[in-house]
């Protein structure tokens, strides 16, 4: 059974870099009335309207969404689950947050049936928001990270989870051990990872909470496993990198005790790298590793400015993050907006292609799954979402007067939040969710 | 006839300061079940609900808020209503938004007509996101200000507004000289200050668009009129400032030469200040003159992190502005939740209570109208606002296990927006907006 979808479209074939105003950018697909042909969930063609509705069928029913932009669904690439109802709570600065705020609220997910109802809300959260793909933490408990699979799986979404491994400086009621942590994720891993459309990541939470033992059954799954995302943190905070310099004093940086481990690699996913020097990003560029940079978290806690321009010109492939409950938004717009702030404190003009590149493909890359994600090439899965000019009344007035499309992805991301996405599809699918 | 309101009350009587967690604050007053009764659009008592409900005259009906927060109307101290549909342009740093899209929108202008329309949908703004006082930007052009004020008039909003006055380094169509500037200024004064509830300021808009005739003119003016406020810009970003000290060799500083000029006093309102020393710290604090902190505006256009710690300790007077165009809401939640993060990548946590405060009581204070609006003292003029703690599910969610009033405040603004203020009341009549 086909379906027809019109409007104007965008989504990206590679990273468009910041094309200077009025320079024709590479990089991306643009069609002011444009079409995709779907079936059983994956895009067939994706082009402008009469090329696909030719495509189609006979007697191919049509959803016609012109008037908005249709863009592949955001992926969020570092996001904690467990931490829905933690948002905007204030902490000085990192440590003292987690231990005010985020080990207790965690604690909770012993139970698996409060895991479900936070994972539901936190599914609906994302979907309001546009985001079909999140890379996210669970707890260390087990049975965190099958809740919030269970409940990924019955909504058909495209997700990417772990349980998070930690053995020490952390309050007992949240520690595992290297040994049951390893088994733990393995027998994850092989109730969970590949079913459906769900994969699993090896989620240590970051140096300080984990053993050298734990680190190392960590790097032991990794060998194992050589085509499972890793997803941890890294050098967020100074008094966080001061730590770890202690409790790895053998270590040349933060980034180098999870090299010492085998955790840097493809598909590792290392949220915030505020703090690396030149040899780490070289070091992150040439394993492929990437960072999940998450600007309102950064903001929130106080933690830094990440030098966005730095990064990409080492060739360190670069993600976005909402990172909640760190940060305070589900709001993949909301979060451009403020990535593009922080990169222009430090002088650099972060172009809205490139933005809703990070934002879409970008992540799908950095989690290996831009086989099946991140954009409308024939065979990939139909995740998209359309956005509403007019969802406010600013909004529409200001999109009314601009003339170009990076003009018009620049006001989206400035001015848009949840009301911007008008519409969610899931492997072809609106979903419905509570606005 | 009077009218009684009904509701959980928060208004401020100082600057609370940052409190301790736990610790007692002072400056305000709280009232879980509170009233307010209000006659002739003035507020006759606000307390708890009891005593003001017995002080009511027979049959008095009452508007029940209960479930929700009543505070003041914030007070936007910083803001250009010429630049509504400038929000969201990407500039370069401020020199090159300013060229680029904020001189050829402000040439609209020069038609009252498109003032009116313009400012009209600016107040509506102002009042979806709950602002009821603001200290407004014209553009060149008295009909600019023209428009406002009738605009405001006639919503009897307590507004406060002035013509630009700039007599060089702008495009020929947006300038005046330093005697017309005197006389277009003088007349819009007479004809508008004090006038209902409309206010005058005196506005040059910064050192490089005047000469030092006309600021000369600007400082007459303010010796003229010694009660009026004075806007201005000062020191946002390096090359600005670079710019200032080739224009005015002779000035110790960029603040100086506005001293120099007689307009530091009580009353001034001098936005941004990011690139102040410590003598001009001083200079501010003992001259009375306010800086208008626009973190929005700021991370927008890359200027740089105001130091709200080191101004506040210096006892320089602090207010809050959005800074609409290059400010990137109307939202004075927002631009708090965005004071929040500056300051805390200063290391300084700036505490909810304290936020509200500077949101509220502390604009209205530093353009001296703090007799008339800003709380909810005997005989204020009734502007208020409503906040919904349901407004979105996440933000109901969220405040459904805060246990604090401090909690709450700060959930607001970080998770809040325009759709957190459900009424927006002005002189105690609430006000229909577009949602």
């Amino acid at each position: 059974m086909q379906q027809l979808i019109r409007g104007e479209m965008l989504h990206f074939l590679s990273d468009p870099g910041d094309p200077a105003p009025g320079a024709v950018a590479a990089g991306y697909q643009h069609f002011n009335d444009g079409g995709m042909l779907i079936a059983d969930g994956r895009i067939l063609l994706c082009g402008p309207w009469n090329d696909v509705a030719k495509a189609a069928a006979a007697g191919t029913s049509c959803i016609d969404h012109s008037g908005c932009l249709i863009l592949p669904g955001f992926v969020d690439t570092h996001i904690h689950y467990p931490q829905t109802d933690v948002i905007a709570s204030p902490g000085h600065g990192l440590l003292d947050w987690l231990e005010r705020y985020t080990f207790p609220a965690e604690r909770q997910f012993i139970d698996q049936d409060w895991g479900i109802e936070v994972a539901e809300f936190f599914c609906d959260e994302l979907l309001r928001n546009g985001t079909t793909t999140a890379l996210v933490f669970g707890t260390v408990h087990p049975q965190s990270v099958e809740a919030f699979f269970s409940v990924a799986q019955r909504r058909r979404l495209r997700m990417v989870a772990g349980k998070t491994m930690m053995d020490r400086n952390c309050p007992d009621y949240l520690r595992d051990t290297a040994k049951s942590s390893y088994d733990d994720s393995k027998r994850l891993i092989d109730t969970w990872h590949g079913v459906g459309r769900l994969g699993y990541a090896i989620t240590p939470r970051f140096a300080i909470t984990s053993s050298d033992a734990q680190l190392e059954a960590a790097g032991a799954l990794a060998r194992e496993y050589p085509a499972l995302p890793v997803h941890t943190h890294v050098a967020e905070s100074p008094a966080e990198v001061a730590w770890v310099k202690d409790l790895f004093p053998w270590s040349r940086s933060y980034l180098d005790v999870y090299d010492r481990h085998g955790l840097l690699r493809p598909r590792s996913v290392l949220a915030h790298c505020l703090y690396l020097d030149d040899v780490d990003r070289r070091r992150m560029a040439a394993s492929g590793a990437a960072a999940a940079f998450c600007p309102t978290s950064n903001l929130f806690l106080g933690s830094g400015l990440f030098d966005l321009r730095q990064a990409l010109d080492a060739g360190v492939r670069v993600s976005i993050g909402t990172d909640v409950g760190a940060g305070t938004s589900f709001s993949m717009l909301r979060t451009l907006a403020c990535a593009y702030q922080v990169a222009h404190l430090k002088d650099y003009v972060l172009s809205p292609l490139r933005s809703f590149y990070l934002g879409t493909l970008a992540g799908a890359a950095v989690l290996g799954i831009d086989d099946v994600i991140g954009n409308f090439l024939p065979g990939k899965e139909a995740d998209f979402i359309v956005l509403d000019p007019c969802a406010t009344p600013l909004l529409g007035r200001r999109m009314a007067v601009a003339q170009t499309l990076e003009e018009r992805l620049f006001i989206w991301l400035t001015l848009g939040d949840d009301r911007a996405v008008k519409h969610t599809y899931v492997m072809g699918v609106a979903q419905s969710v509570r606005r």
